[in-house]
């Protein structure tokens, strides 16, 4: 790859940016991977394209057919993913990762081209619920259609998850039928880039129905309006940011935010050592760690343990953490990759900075890391750190994300105290209790639901299957309230019908029937 | 009645306000009615008093004893309706007015308490859905639940509907667990705060369920966070600037907006002077420009007629509009009544100036109506404005909203140039279609959906039975994208569900089975 500019695909061609642009560092050499910028780039006409070409092709689609390209586009990204776990080596991410990156973005696509086929009719109104009769001899009812806005989604993506970030905001809305422009993150911009030239090269999907803008969109908001969705994930500042624009405010642009979080694990009392479930839980949380050097939004930041086991746990988990193996991304042994940058690794290390202010480090070094394969001073590694907060007053372990392979352990003393702990998160994507005692988990599953859009259990029944803390589902929400930024994403067709409007339509019987039993003219 | 300051009901009890407060006129005679005053108020007991005391009460009941507090609620106030009618009429509402207010309060509230008895579990939390399987030996699966926030309501009420605008928003919540604080508007608040002291002396509602403000909430939105929930009527400038509060922006607090909207109503070609439909057309503009003196933000405000038929429509609306008696509610022979007050009759002064610059008044006098038991010069009377507009590229009769009884009666050339009109309104709350053409009509409603929360088809079929144009109704959706706010009201449960958060829970089947099996431990 060249350090020229990274190409933008818009109005059907690929563009590029004008100017010096910024300049992506490889996060294991620190060598130039590209520059971005998007300076020049007539998102206007972008606007337009989305709004004509591509809304007008994907109308003419059946909501099967609009799955079918969806599969379709799938399967090129996974015919080629190994061209996009080359790229994610160079974003510092060992194999593994990638594949949570790659495989999780073309198997939600492919999950949502099934849900699309199975669980939408051969049309392209949705009929959500029979007539509701509004007056007693039955000439007058009620019913609800579901139907495509005449307008575009603009995802605003982090660089955590370039792939599967930007598939499971795609997947959704293709199949309502609304033309996406994708804005991925710039660190790992190039990845999302070849993800897109896959898809566009497959022909797969209609043109206007995927655009790609690399680098700022100033002046996008400006284009939007009432039937226009913006899907973002990101940091709480810059959601917050968005959804002040006009567009929002003014204009009641769709806006759905998923946001970073200070996601729990809680370790039940009966979880002594020696029970499968303390096991698990220590796995869980030096997975949670390490997996993408724990730059997920769903990462478990806050690890609650009952007091009694505050000693046996963080001895456990300094042992586990003792055993990864930070490098560069397929050199012999390693376990855990770089970050993404050297200044995402300053904002990780002044955060483990506040918390440290907060409880103690137990393990690692914020400035020192042995790093196999690789050089420390030029890559973006960083040690996992795990801090100890013996004191849960303090408010740094709940407020403070170190978005990187950092936990704080802290103790519990019952139900309520750990549910008011929990709760100091002010709102999460996830939360795990790790216990084989279901009146526990039982309460604490309830306590815990109002803080979050998940919460999964795990014991011994289900660790075998598990899809783990840290994994979204398609077929379940994603997102969480709150600091988590109030927003859902996923949840099988829940996401499709996010991207529709939903409309009453009354009328006679007879007129329901003509309304609801096809589909409108083009 | 006095002028003292108008009580409002916080933290148990009724509290007033210091100062001089805000003088509230009589929209028939011009007295004062009260004065509006939250100075000294002490709005934070007040929300601590809902998230403890309101929060625990609603939590100690299940789904359907919150029912049947709502429905001892409702019946009380259908037991002193009279005394609401008797306060409506101050605001200048006739007795069919202060029926759609009050009537439609207390009925949707019975309504709720319906659904709430019948449709939602006989504990705590909603099970959405089946579990998912998310593993091939069934040992792990995900599931969704609905539980009640943390977090409490406030709802900000237009003025046109005190009774009906504090019910559709109170019954959601208060089925939802979620106690709530009503913020009436000023101009008719003491009728809001009439109704709230009859639900409050019937002692139906947990204490802290139901709580009440007159006048402003400075610093109230400051209190709020992510578990809590605000609900909005009213124009859309407010709601733009409610929405950029960071409790909306940066801590996710819930936000649905329902603004005004330029509503629209189109005859069908086949609708000819003679044909039921152009007498049902012409009626139903009629009643919407007159019914609280079109102070309604379903009102029709366009009205669109095939373009041969422009000057047949628009004579027959004007022989109807002239059959109308304005005057005193409860004088001989009054068919409309006054505007709440004489500052909005200069606001829709103002508007119907600038509508008249995109067409022609073709009935009816800004400045002097005959007014019957009243003096015209001390109350708010305003007669029916009927504008025609030919040429429809103008922009006023898309984006001008005359809060009054003022409509504009545009010619249209076929389906998609009617459609590109409809588009023009940027979103609405209800739009019509008076036709008995099945095409035309399945045309116009799939093409005018995505723009409306809801659409009525209007023919001689339904006519008997039909709810009408501006009647929002429990059962369906009440709310608009774009310029009519982009959320959602009623709609049945919907409503409740959206005061829920939902939670995706995965684990074994037997803690899946644990956790949805019952209500959580209060």
């Amino acid at each position: 790859m060249s350090t020229d500019i990274l190409p933008s695909y818009l109005a059907g061609t690929w563009q590029t940016g004008t100017g010096e642009g910024r300049e992506v560092a490889d996060a294991v050499t620190g060598e130039t991977v590209t520059r971005v910028s998007s300076d020049g780039l007539d998102l206007g006409a972008a606007v337009d394209h989305a709004r004509t070409t591509g809304w007008n092709a994907l109308a003419e689609l059946t909501f099967p057919e609009r799955a079918g390209a969806l599969k379709a586009a799938a399967l090129a990204l996974q015919e080629r993913r190994q061209e996009l776990y080359d790229l994610s080596a160079r974003a510092g991410c060992t194999r593994a990762d990638a594949k949570v990156d790659v495989d999780g973005g073309f198997g939600t696509a492919l999950v949502y081209a099934s849900l699309g086929r199975k669980g939408l009719p051969d049309g392209t109104v949705v009929v959500e619920d029979d007539p509701v009769p509004l007056g007693k001899q039955g000439t007058f009812a009620g019913q609800h259609i579901l139907t495509t806005p005449r307008g575009i989604a603009v995802q605003v993506n982090a660089f955590n998850f370039p792939v599967w970030g930007m598939l499971e905001k795609l997947a959704p809305a293709l199949l309502a039928g609304v033309p996406t422009l994708v804005k991925p993150a710039t660190p790992t911009a190039y990845v999302a880039e070849h993800a897109v030239r896959i898809m566009v090269e497959s022909g797969a999907l209609p043109e206007g129905s995927l655009q790609l803008v690399c680098g700022g969109v100033d002046g996008l908001f400006d284009l939007l309006g009432g039937q226009d969705h913006v899907g973002f994930t990101g940091s709480a500042s810059t959601a917050a940011r968005l959804r002040s624009d006009p567009a929002v405010t003014e204009r009641s642009t769709h806006f759905n935010a998923e946001a970073d979080s200070l996601n729990f694990s809680a370790l039940g009392p009966d979880a002594t050592p020696g029970q499968p479930e303390f096991d698990l839980f220590v796995q869980a949380l030096v997975t949670e760690m390490s997996v993408k050097a724990g730059q997920k939004c769903t990462a478990i930041r806050r690890a609650f343990v009952p007091r009694g086991q505050l000693d046996a746990v963080t001895e456990a988990v300094e042992a586990a953490l003792d055993a990864l193996v930070v490098g560069a991304p397929g050199a012999e042994g390693v376990t855990m990759g770089a970050l993404v940058g050297r200044s995402q690794r300053d904002d990780v290390r002044t955060a483990a900075g506040r918390l440290g202010q907060a409880g103690r480090l137990v393990f690692g070094d914020p400035d020192t890391v042995a790093v196999t394969g690789a050089d420390a001073d030029r890559g973006a590694f960083l040690s996992p750190l795990l801090f100890r907060a013996d004191d849960t007053t303090r408010s740094e372990p709940h407020e403070v994300e170190a978005f990187g392979p950092v936990s704080t352990v802290m103790p519990y003393d019952d139900v309520p105290d750990l549910l008011s702990l929990v709760a100091r998160g002010r709102g999460s994507l996830a939360g795990s209790v790790v216990s084989h005692d279901g009146g526990f988990v039982r309460d604490v599953v309830l306590g815990a639901a109002a803080h979050h859009g998940r919460v999964l259990v795990l014991d011994r029944d289900a660790a075998a299957e598990s899809t783990g803390h840290g994994t979204p589902m398609p077929q379940l929400v994603h997102g969480g309230p709150g600091r988590a930024g109030g927003g859902q994403e996923e949840g099988g067709l829940r996401a499709v019908y996010a991207h529709l409007q939903r409309t009453a339509v009354q009328g006679s019987p007879a007129v329901l029937a003509a309304v609801t039993g096809g589909a409108p003219q083009p």
